[in-house]
């Protein structure tokens, strides 16, 4: 044991790469465009590359590493390490990674779901160190949760749980990419807000000015165009708080955490724009008791998450037992 | 350690004791009304009378028991042994109910709040047996659920996990007991289901035929009543059902268990008139991967589990360590 593992996030748009320590000190990283090819095992066959090229620039040989780790989006099968079919991966249906990395890099696999890699990085390093029941939300283009009880990693049953994206927030509501109504996905993912923006901002609206023309228009140009005070941004703004604040009142009164972190959108939209009136809405809505022992904080590791959330799932991940190409 | 324990259930209208063994064996029990005085220390020294019956009985003397453990209704401070506010039990509001009980037997106390007791008891001797996730949802006065995770329970912050009750069902409906809209319990739980029915009930239905007129139904005659396929009792019964299975929706995208084990009107409405139905609705709004992963189950112990639960408040309650009067 050389107490050296590489971690690897991959998300449908970015790839990113850490060289660590067991106690998950960042030793080196790269980060590329993800580009999926639209077959699973010529992207692999990348990824592996620049594991490679990573570890020849730190002068690690693979056969030191004590495992790799590999933090994938969507349902995966931890036990056998496969990826099943993420919304973002043309091509990935039903891919053995872990087998393939193993195959390739000749160490053991561990394996993560994105949403808890990156709450399992939150939670040892970031706004959620040291509490004993966290759940981390991540939201960028679709919406999924990461959650930790008792100083532990909750998975459910087949590592189902967390799905938290998919809990109905309008009964009958909008329709979601899952194929359900309602989810809270359909309202605060990023991909149907930037969809839902592009068809209803105002051709002469603040938004559609920063964006260059309404087609161009995604949820960072509705962020600036709300700090400027504009007056559509901050009606879609308040549509989403309420939305996500709903989203976090079942989650108060089912499981009580003392934290819930939330990810990107909301991050960056900060203090004043989305967790003062999504804390608000929240205290409204759930009993005093359980809402005062309660906190809703943004995310803490910003642009380190994607490598916390890599050496995250080559420390604490799945170890793939079965892995069969 | 004689391996003899006492657990006591205290519920609003029942009050169940049983002796029994570090196994979970009853070894004697009874039960009688809780009648609340409306003082709580008069209903402490009550129960204290019942427990020294019940141990004289058994030819049992108090100092043999390695521990007193008392399931307890509504929000409960287990650190200090205090019962908060429990809706049923006037005149319970902060009581100190672990240190009276200590005083009074003078053995060590657990406690427990009710659902996670019952889910305890369905969880090492009913339903949910072998599971390493399970939700018990109690479907009597109020609704409450017990959630073991990974194979321990699961209490959340404070103790105030497994309110899903006021999960919100039908945002902005009908004004729960507690205070919120929409609750769960608004429309599943016993009392709300109760009150709604005598309002409601047409006089010359067999609901109110079989109550004796409509100001004595209870949910018991419209189970009756849809047994023998009267449409408004099938009626009411599928907006139950319709309520229940969002409810379970939910549970199912955060915590993904292995089962949903259901209590008391659930249970006794049975296969035909509620779990089928509930699972049919579940099943349509649920992911299948989810969904097949997800058993939905009626409650194993029946007549029994007061008496179970009460020992799992006694052998894996928390340890009142600051029972202060």
């Amino acid at each position: 044991m050389t107490g050296i593992v590489l971690g690897i996030d991959l998300g449908g748009s970015k790839l990113a790469l850490a060289l660590g320590t067991s106690e998950g000190r960042v030793l080196a990283r790269s980060r590329r465009p993800t580009e999926p090819s639209g077959d699973a095992l010529r992207d692999i066959a990348r990824i592996v590359e620049s594991a490679r090229a990573l570890l020849a620039e730190a002068g690690t040989r693979a056969a030191e590493l004590d495992v790799v780790g590999i933090s994938v989006p969507g349902l995966a099968d931890t036990a056998s390490g496969r990826v099943l079919d993420p919304p973002n991966l043309p091509g990935w249906r039903d891919v053995p990674v872990a087998a393939e990395l193993r195959a390739a890099l000749g160490c053991p696999v561990r394996m993560e779901n994105d949403a808890n890699a990156a709450a399992l990085a939150e939670w040892r390093f970031g706004a959620a160190v040291g509490c004993r029941n966290a759940v981390y939300l991540t939201m960028s283009t679709g919406v999924g949760a990461g959650i930790v009880l008792d100083g532990k990693l909750y998975r459910g049953q087949l590592g189902h749980a967390g799905e938290l994206g998919h809990v109905p927030v309008e009964w009958g509501g909008e329709r979601c990419a899952c194929g359900q109504q309602g989810c809270l996905e359909a309202y605060v993912g990023g991909r149907s807000l930037t969809a839902r923006l592009r068809e209803s901002v105002p051709p002469p609206s603040l938004v559609a000015k920063l964006a260059g023309g309404r087609e161009h228009v995604t949820p960072e140009h509705l962020l600036a165009a709300a700090r400027e005070g504009d007056a559509f941004a901050m009606e879609e703004l308040a549509r989403f708080n309420h939305y996500l604040a709903r989203g976090i009142v079942m989650l108060a009164f089912s499981l009580a955490p003392e934290v819930v972190v939330l990810g990107t959108i909301a991050a960056a939209a900060g203090e004043a724009l989305c967790l003062g009136p999504v804390r608000e809405r929240v205290r409204e809505n759930v009993w005093p008791r359980i809402a005062r022992a309660m906190r809703i904080e943004s995310a803490a590791l910003g642009e380190e998450l994607p490598y916390r959330a890599a050496l995250c799932a080559a420390l604490e991940g799945e170890l793939v037992e079965a892995a069969e190409r």
